[in-house]
């Protein structure tokens, strides 16, 4: 069974506060758990119905503690609107920014990106198109929020991710000459530049782009050209859209 | 003022019942309801703040009927977390479903897509891309949902919006030889395949991807390539994603 206490600190998750002092965050569902199982990060407590466990028998040497638990008891203690047979506690990774190097990789940095949705879904286009880096601003949404973890679908275990003071970060690599994109709605068109299989794509807030102190360190500006032939024309893109949109025309060429 | 029944009857607007049966749909937000005033869209009622009505002086002539009010009492009768100034009650377009026409232009066909968050995106990448057509399942979420309307960021009147039962309309399409795209895993690389400016591109649901009876439809089957390394690799792209990059590379080309 799950005690109350514990039903106390898996719902305290929700919080980044409660994430930040214990270091660990939150993962529901049964697919999301499977893909926290099959990661190599490392599980702190995990509950699930009998039917889960039978089906997963890795759960006992994966997991530090582990509860058989029915679906009642798990819907109790979920965030969730729809809760499953399953959720973890998870120990975050900690900050890999000084790993996340653009100097022969791609690396997305997200300036000020405050969607949790828009996070997610910026995690799994990152992993689809094998872009295994994304370093964050300080004041882009937490990447442990619960809502940004189900919006990944999984690629929050297969992304690094790091938090950083961003302006720093990009002038440290143009030092080395390592190009830095982001799109402008002055910028050239994507669909006719040279892109290279290396440096940072800045992805901007969702309703006042790419900040100032950034635009002024971006070396290749970008548009995605709109091919609408309105009289009243579409203002901009969704930022996790113009985030595939560019990951889709790096990796194609 | 905002009487007490008007603002009963703009709370309603949330359900589809209530939607269907007034024929009407709400639009929240500055810049949502100046949207609402450039469009050729019937205003039946408007509320706003003085300073909206000052900078709006066309609202007298666009709206049928309007009340100038305080951001509390908009408050009060809005569905928003942070609601703004403005609001209107807009008359919907009736079924344009006999008028989309796949053979001269692109049309996006949505097969149950179930968020209303990514029903709203796909207008707007489609009003981005110049697709001005957009054909819904019958159990795809109501393009006048107040969400949908949101996440359109003002495309929803910039769009040819229909409901139809779908395998008809995409059979119907293809005794023209009008070419019918999808995509599957199994399909051909999109970034190699050569795409038309006419025909249908079908979006399916965000789980099950497209449904069984529509799938045999599909006249092109294309794949939108994972770039991953990853042993462990991504499952799939958000159907809203899927359709940036398809609408991007047929643009493109």
């Amino acid at each position: 069974m799950l005690s109350k206490s514990k039903i106390k600190l898996i719902q305290s998750l929700n919080l980044k506060k409660n994430r930040d002092e214990s270091g660990v965050f939150l993962v529901e569902g049964n697919k999301m758990v499977e893909e926290a199982i099959r990661s190599g990060f490392e599980i702190e407590f995990l509950a699930c119905t009998s039917g889960f466990a039978a089906q997963h028998p890795e759960i006992g040497r994966r997991a530090n503690d582990w509860v058989e638990t029915d679906s009642e008891t798990i819907s109790k203690a979920s965030l969730l609107k729809n809760p499953q047979e399953a959720l973890a506690i998870v120990v975050q990774q900690k900050d890999l920014t000084p790993e996340i190097n653009p100097e022969n990789e791609l690396c997305l940095a997200l300036d000020f990106i405050q969607d949790p949705g828009n996070l997610g879904t910026i995690l799994r286009i990152a992993d689809w198109f094998g872009i295994s880096q994304v370093v964050c601003s300080e004041n882009t949404v937490d990447v442990f929020n619960p809502k940004v973890v189900q919006a990944s679908m999984g690629s929050i275990f297969r992304i690094k991710t790091g938090i950083t003071e961003l302006s720093g970060f990009i002038k440290n690599a143009a030092t080395k000459e390592i190009p830095v994109y982001g799109t402008f709605l002055e910028g050239k068109n994507i669909y006719h530049e040279s892109l290279t299989s290396n440096g940072i794509i800045v992805l901007g807030n969702e309703g006042n782009g790419i900040s100032e102190p950034i635009s002024r360190l971006i070396s290749h500006k970008l548009l995605i050209p709109t091919f609408s032939t309105n009289e009243n024309k579409p203002e901009s893109l969704n930022v996790a859209v113009a985030a595939a949109i560019c990951c889709s025309e790096f990796r194609r060429k």
